[in-house]
Formats: C-alpha cells, sequence, structure tokens
C-alpha cells in the first residue's frame, strides 16, 4: 500500500515560529511528518505539499490544483489535511473532479504541534480508513468516517458526524 | 456507532507512578481514556478493563475471559488494547472464539505516557477500520490494518506487516 | 518558601478553544496550574490572575494594579508570567512601584499547550531563582536571570541575554 | 555564563527504545539535549555523558570520576543529572572532593519522554540557581534549592524538601 499525504494547511500544520515584529501563527513543515516518524509505517508514503493556507483562503483554483495533482500521482490512497472550516466545500468539489481514487480528507481541532491536539488521532483515523476503502472521496473527523456526501457538521460546537 | 474499548495492559499503558522504596513501571488508567478525550468523538463509547498485565504474562484464562466479555457485550465494533508480544497469538484465539464480531487489537512500541507514542495514532488507526469493517479478528499496528491470518511480524526490528 | 504566581497574559497562556464561528488563540487558565501539577512542587504557592492580554495590549492602569496586588500580597516571591513583547517595560516601571520584594519576570516564546514549548523550563529558572535572590524586579528568559535594569534583548531574534 | 551539564543516567534520561526479544527502559541520549533544544539559551554550554546507570547502580568509582570531570573541566557552573535513589549520596561525596565550584544535582521523577515529565522543570530550577549560586554543592528538586548538607527526601513520597 503506498498512500500519498497532500498537505492544503489549516489548524493541523499551524506553528508558533518566531517573526521579526511579532509572534504569530504560522504554517510550517507538514505535521504528517512528525506524526508518521512517531508511527514507523509498514507502508508507503510520500508528502506533497498542495498550499500552506488557513482554510477559508482556499479559492477554487487551489481546489483545481489539488484535484489535479490526486489525478496526476499514483498512489492507493490519498490523505488530504486541510482547514476545517470548508473542508466540506473542498470535497464537495473533488468528488466532482476526481475518477476512481481513494481520497480522505483530515485535519485537526488544534494544531498538532499542542501537547492535547487530536491530530495524530485523526490522521490514524484516515490511514486505518485509506486500508479498506473503495474508491470515492471521504471526511475522517471525531473519530467518523464518512463519504463527503453523508458528512454533516455541528454548526454550534464545530463537530463532525 | 458504538465502540467497546478494551484494556489488557501492554506498552500502550505503561505508567511510571511513584511506588515506595522504587520507581517502577506499572499499570495506570487506561491510555485510551486520555486519547479519547483529545478526541472529543462522535461516536458513543464505553472502556472497560479486562487485565493490565504485560502480554507475555497472558493466560489462556485471561484470553477466555475477554473472549466472553466481547461475546457478551453489545457494541457495534471492539478495540482491544494490548502488548505487543503476543498479541497475533490473543488475535488468533479470538477468531475460534467470537463470532460474528469486529474486533481490533492495537498497542504501542512505546508507552502512550511517552511523548513521541505511536499509541494515539495507532488508536486512530483501530477507529477508522472500526468504521468501516465486517466482522472478524483484526490488528492495527505500524499502520497497517490486516485479518488476524494475515498479519505478519518482523522478528528483527518488531514491525508488523 | 512561598511563591505568589500571577498571570498577566502573553504568549506562554495562549490557547486554541473553539469559538463559534471560527477558532483563534485566546486565553484561557494560567498554564502555570498545568505546570505545576507535573513539579508537585514541596513550596507553597497560589496562583492568581490580574489579565489576560497580550502583553502588547497591557496598559499602565494594568500595571498599577499587578503593582499593587504584589505590595499587597505576602508572599516570598512572586512570579510574573507575561508577554514578551513588553516585558521589560512592566519590569522598568515594577521597579519604582514595588518595595522590597522577589519579583521575578518570566514567560515563553511559544505557548505552554506547545509540545515544544519552552514554558516549563522558563518557570523552572524562575523558580530557582526564587530560592535564591534578594528584594528586586528580574526577568528570567533563555535561561538567563538579571536584574531589570541589566536584561537586554536582541531586536532580531528576540533572545534575552 | 557557561553552564557544563553532566549526565550519570538515572530516571530522567530512561527511554524505551526497540531492543530485539523484548521492549524495556533503556538510557538513551541526554534528556537535557532535548530540553535545551527547546529553550534556546543565551548561555554557553556542553553536554558531556559520565554514566549512564540507574542511581542505584553508582558505584564510589563513578562518584570519583564524576568528581575529576568537575575538577577538571573550566565552567561556571556544572549542572549532573543524576537518578534520585542515590542523588543525596553522590551530593555528600562531591562535597568532600570538590573544590571551589557550583555543582547542582537534579533529575526527574518521571522520565523526560513522558509528556507528564517534571525533567524540563527541574533543569529549569537548576539553571535558575546557576545564575546565582556561590560555590558549593546542590540539589534542586520539586522546585526547592538547597544544599547537600540542606536537603532532606520523604521517605513515603519521595519528595525532597
Amino acid at each position: 500500500m503506498k498512500i500519498l499525504f497532500i498537505q492544503t494547511g489549516g489548524t493541523i500544520d499551524k506553528d508558533y515560529p518566531k517573526t521579526k515584529g511579532g509572534w504569530a501563527f504560522e504554517f510550517g513543515e507538514p505535521a504528517t511528518e512528525r506524526i508518521l516518524s512517531k508511527l514507523d509505517p509498514s507502508f508507503e508514503y510520500e508528502i506533497h505539499t498542495a498550499s500552506q493556507k488557513d482554510s477559508l483562503e482556499i479559492t477554487e483554483a487551489d481546489r483545481q490544483s489539488l484535484a489535479d495533482l490526486i489525478n496526476k500521482e499514483v498512489a492507493d490512497a490519498y490523505v488530504v489535511t486541510h482547514g476545517t472550516d470548508t473542508m466540506m466545500d473542498t470535497a464537495a468539489f473533488l468528488s466532482s473532479r476526481v475518477d476512481r481514487k481513494v481520497v480522505i480528507l483530515t485535519g485537526a481541532m488544534r494544531p498538532e504541534r499542542f501537547s492535547n491536539s487530536d491530530a495524530p488521532i485523526n490522521l490514524g483515523v484516515a490511514i486505518g480508513a485509506a486500508n479498506l476503502l473503495d474508491p470515492g472521496i471521504y471526511i475522517a473527523m471525531h473519530g467518523i468516517l464518512k463519504s463527503a456526501s453523508e458528512i454533516q457538521r455541528n454548526a454550534d460546537n464545530g463537530k463532525f458526524y
């Protein structure tokens, strides 16, 4: 099994590096790298960066580039880390532009840099699903794996279900 | 979806609490509790403790108790945290004693208490698989999900594949 | 020995809680509580909250309230957690308003919630100094303990020295 | 200021690396390295390894080697990481063999690899004290800094005071 991990940005990758004249949240190396180094996986993988953006800033052009990347690269599954605010929009977009591929979007409610982050668990859920899924576009958040057309989100507390 | 998590012991749950006259590794609260509090899951769950042992000390009686617990309790999936040394033995045992249930064994190469532990990712893989699997006995380790009859382990580096 | 810890805000206490309509950095419980629960200290202590602000938003009124709090409360040492941008300004202010008290300002370059935070070490430096110092206003950052009048900061990389 | 950090072993450095035929606690790289990389200190430092032992296995010969190392190397302060069981014995030994040097022994109740470790705070206390102390042999544990002749330990709960 080969998984292609694709970074687009979002909470999961928010870091707090030093910047001259202030300290702010910025996007750094894919959190996926740090998580996979702890897992020491038995599957093959590559990590690509498509964008490094808050998901509210992801454009249709970004989504098309992401679809093109997935359509072009050969892998058994594609795990896309993405901000939660527009994760369902990107999943819907990919549903109409990607064909016959296993694509799972995931992310985090708290940055992977946080000691109480959900990122490693969420990425695990996506990896577990990548072992088993038929082609389609899916979301893995809060321990739930559902297709892009079935997943829903509670607007009050942000939980996917 | 309701998942029943069952603690049996193993590296994942090893802690370093204070003990009079020395400080040693001991088994504490299920690591699953701490991991799920970070995930804030959208599925229902319960956590049971079947045993708190190094997996080299798991007996046939322990395995029968575990099978009885799984057969008795009602859930959509059963995630068993277990030491890695005899995880495959327990999986084989359950294969002949548990019928028509989704059972996934997982664990960790480094205790969940370690900041570089693989425990949250492994539990995530098991949870992801719990969303999708047909009845059977499975192992989730090193990012791989395979049935009890298919999983193998590299004796040199301890990796499941 | 009794230490009074005082939260004013700053990077050390930045958290990433859920907020309706977006996820942003906010100030939460004092990081000092989490750090001291790991230390299990042999000294007496209390934790007070004076403010929960980015240090660029700390006003002269906030500083006067902080000075009043220190002058009023009885303790052997006062450890003030503070944002780094104006930590030296607050230290200078306290130097003229607090008399015959051991006051140590500290903070962090990365929030305590981050797994690679410097917060626990910095708080440790302040605590170590609290065991030993004569009255005065001090800053503890980057492993250095100096009086308010001696400490300097590198404008390029943000390091105190 | 230049600090020489010296690893002798003890809980602070216990790791859980893979070993063929079992997984056990072993001593790895000095935890001090990982802690200082988070601190990014403004002081100069070197890290030496004197031994990698549980402190119950530290011999008089080990203690003499440690004293020789401290007497030979030039630094403003020496921070010795050490197991807690015989930390006071080593401190007493050094008191009669090391002259006119600032030596601070510290360690941890839980390995630095643990996410709830006290190691970063304890090392911080030692560093804070290293900024201020006159020559002598000291212990820094549980937030308390005392000379080798004054420190005591509660036999029931293991706390230094």
